[in-house]
């Protein structure tokens, strides 16, 4: 299996390091994913959204055929959703692959690619007026989604959650659970503020 | 305020990505950090852990004095803790630094640079025991802990939880709160397995 996590200028940085991370961890189990890597348009640096400067492993070009493919998201988006480089590339690494899994406003590059079409799909809490206003995708509220090969989640930090639903889907719960003991992904429940009563606040948080 | 995130070959990726997006965020606040960089021993790609090469902002020779260090972890800390360029660096800038940071086996790094004596401090739960054997070292098995300058952290993600509690206390927690809701960081409870039994939980987890 092949995992290919996809980057932009201005991609969001915690939205495809933490899957990278999980994947990277699964990958070093018996059974796990043969290769991860970082595809981008070229191979040139990719500098993200807070700044980050990034060498690719694969270009378009050169990217294998991938199982999985994780687009995540960022400011960045709101151009690439008219880089017909790269919605191709999505679209056709889609035809492929077994599964495609959005985090946070990804979701409106897999959208571009024709792969949201009537499915259900969620995002950042902030931007789900928009996937709504899109039309044709079934937006709910929640953490994480799954419809059929599509997996979507909500923002930046909800792409670890996503990685490790994917991973106990693909692998078993006990493959999940090394996983998560790796990484030591036992968050606090710290919640600062009251983000609940924040007037865009998500279904799945207000209901926490 | 100037944040630097050091990194080295084979330092973990979600170590030093989780605090960098959350800092990040919170430089785009009012009365933000002015800068957050991530510094290396020279301007040459890094290869994290599992892989991610990176472009640093600065070197150890073009790095401006910090107010916050942040020393994330990874194998590559077994090596590291023998680099004096390294360490040396570490113990400069925490002279004129209020904060140094350490993330999972980052803890290594501080005690290796004089930072730990005598201190509170944590780390991954499969390194409790290594830093325990240093002797000199008052090991607590909590997500995150704080003692005088020095704040640490449990493995790879608790980096996340490591950030927020630092700029609540920073910056209050109206600010912490603004950052926890941009990077939608309200994690899923799912826990899968039992790793609360596992033979070296640390306390915070047992006690879940």
């Amino acid at each position: 299996m092949n995992i290919g996590i996809l980057i932009f200028p201005q991609v969001e940085e915690l939205d495809f390091v933490g899957p990278w991370e999980l994947f990277s961890l699964w990958q070093r189990l018996e059974n796990g994913p043969e290769r991860c890597l970082v595809v981008a348009e070229t191979l040139d640096p990719v500098v993200a959204a807070k700044g980050l400067s990034l060498n690719p492993h694969a270009s378009f070009s050169t990217c294998p055929p991938l199982d999985v493919l994780l687009v995540p998201g960022g400011q960045g988006t709101r151009k690439e959703v008219f880089n017909t480089a790269l919605v191709d590339f999505i679209r056709d690494q889609a035809e492929g692959a077994g599964a495609v899994l959005s985090v946070c406003t990804g979701a409106f590059l897999l959208h571009a690619a024709g792969l949201l079409e009537g499915r259900r799909a969620t995002t950042h809490w902030g931007s789900l007026d928009r996937l709504r206003a899109l039309g044709d995708v079934e937006v709910v509220e929640e953490r994480t989604t799954q419809d059929g090969p599509i997996w979507t989640s909500a923002g930046v930090s909800a792409g670890l959650d996503l990685a490790l639903a994917f991973i106990a889907e693909r692998a078993g719960e006990e493959a999940a659970a090394e996983v998560q003991l790796a990484a030591e992904y036992f968050p606090s429940d710290i919640v600062y503020g009251t983000p609940s009563r924040h007037p865009k606040a998500p279904a799945y948080l207000r209901r926490s």
